[in-house]
């Protein structure tokens, strides 16, 4: 039995077939260039794989994930160019004849890191997993269920407690300016500083002030969900950002809720090499079998 | 067949007895005083109900609700003088041989109302309901279950953006000074303007910035829940607060995420008379009788 996986970036597309045991057997790299010729790609790296059972799909977005909905399966309005309103499932379906599951790329994520801990330690039942890259996205799962009932969360783009040294710093969210995003994300290093995120040292005080940021959205997801873990992936997050995140969040916590040893709670993906969504996409696309 | 409740309050607990409608039978109204003396006055109320089937109790907390913890079923640790680690719960379990429901109070209110909209329109399948009386909770139905892993939402104390007419208020949250409880709860407009929130008319600046603040936790829910509904009740929300709320929300989520019509979405309670909690705990008690 072969099942197939899609995590659909904005800037490549991964697509993989692993076994029922969650293990890759065979994965390409796609880059994401316009949605007929990345899907056909896609199309037609899967149809060389005779034994897939289904397959799943962790997209960019934002995405319509209402199945009720008549543009379930779309990309819907995304600033990616030529993107916006493209049938990516239904594309898919015209293909393969198979259970094709549909979800956002932190879903993926979010749900690779549960298959993963949750098989270690069955405790860990909840899960919140941020990325911060291009952009800032989150996903949660609860209870083995995604959150996001009218839609996916948009955990990106909540507000927060500016900074006191950095007032000046309009923000960089086009929709909101000083949300999370607009705030943490790879490209404010460029916005702050002129230079790229790589370039600046964990010394830089700027890496306190997002720091404070982040603790802020892991304060608001455990005051609101309490869940077992808060996962940081994305090309920003390092350990040392991590520990710095982890003294924030402690600070503002002050003792109010308890959420066990810090350096658990707050975590880097357990799983390495950027692997969580393919992990979580095997998974998905076997629970459509039973 | 009878179905217990008990909504227990900082001033107040109510006990009442309704019948698998969820229609109220008898109700008590027991002043809180010492644990002692009201739950003896609680137990007394019940054993008059000779066809009590079960009870739910949705309690002031914090409590501790993980099953799996040895102090589940008390009363952790609250301001409330001499109600500290008070095993609620196991009081009741001595003195009732019966199946016994036990959350927090916000969530017997939020599962009220989605047991009276879910009737209505089953597209209604997850709310956040908020109080904002002499502190702020929250309570959160997701798919049928209650938000919360490692401990019940503590969203009465996420931080914020502070409103700029408003910076030299330094909040009066014993833990977090400016988070949401300490800016937007009843005994603030004492701390503010030195009278009592019912003598200050709907026209003071005060009811914007607490819009500000409380739009603030409406948008964060929506980030992150995507939930069909939020809910506010409580001592300080009036109809006309409602509508500064939906003003400041609108204006932030700048149209971000489409949650249909405002005027639905961030709503006051449906069930009248403060019935929220009755009506979630009798439905509640009946869960544990299937
Ligand atoms: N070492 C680093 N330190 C800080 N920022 C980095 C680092 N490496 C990459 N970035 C930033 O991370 C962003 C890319 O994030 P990534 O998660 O790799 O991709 P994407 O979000 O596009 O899928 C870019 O804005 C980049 O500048
Ligand atoms: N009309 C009003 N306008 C504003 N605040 C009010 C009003 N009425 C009561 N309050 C405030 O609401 C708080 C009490 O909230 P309530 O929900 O009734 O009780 P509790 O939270 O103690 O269960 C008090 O701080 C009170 O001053
Ligand atoms: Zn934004
Ligand atoms: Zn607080």
């Amino acid at each position: 039995m072969l099942l197939g996986s899609i995590e659909a970036g904005g800037t490549k597309f991964i697509c993989a077939v692993g076994n029922e045991k969650y293990e890759t057997i065979d994965c390409e790299r796609i880059p994401t260039t316009t949605p007929d010729e990345t899907l056909e790609k896609a199309v037609n790296y899967f149809k060389k794989f005779k034994d897939l059972k289904s397959i799943s799909i962790s997209s960019f977005g934002p995405i319509e994930l209402r199945q009720n909905d008549k543009k379930y399966g779309y990309i819907t309005e995304t600033p990616k160019i030529g993107w916006s309103d493209v049938n990516f499932l239904g594309t898919m379906k015209q293909h393969f004849d198979l259970p094709i599951y549909w979800t956002t790329d932190v879903n993926g994520s979010v749900y690779g890191e549960y298959i993963n801990l949750h098989a270690k330690n069955n405790a860990i039942n909840s899960i919140v997993y941020y990325t911060i890259g291009t952009g800032v996205g989150a996903g949660v799962i609860f209870n083995n269920k995604f959150l996001g009932d009218l839609g996916h969360p948009e955990m990106g783009h909540i507000k927060l407690k500016r900074h006191p040294d950095d007032l000046d710093f309009d923000g960089i969210c086009p929709y909101h300016k000083d949300c999370l995003e607009g705030l943490v994300a790879g490209p404010t290093f460029e916005a702050r500083l002129g230079k790229k995120g790589f370039e600046v040292p964990i010394t830089n005080h700027v890496w306190d002030i997002m720091a404070y940021y982040v603790a802020q959205a892991a304060l608001q997801s455990t005051l609101t969900i309490r869940p077992s873990r808060i996962i940081f992936g994305g090309g920003v997050v390092n350990e040392k950002f991590l520990d710095k995140i982890r003294f924030e969040f402690t600070k503002m916590m002050n003792g109010y809720v308890n959420v066990g040893n810090i350096k658990d709670y707050i975590q880097k993906p357990s799983i390495s090499g950027n692997g969580s969504a393919t992990i979580g996409n095997f998974a998905l696309a076997k629970s459509l079998l039973s």
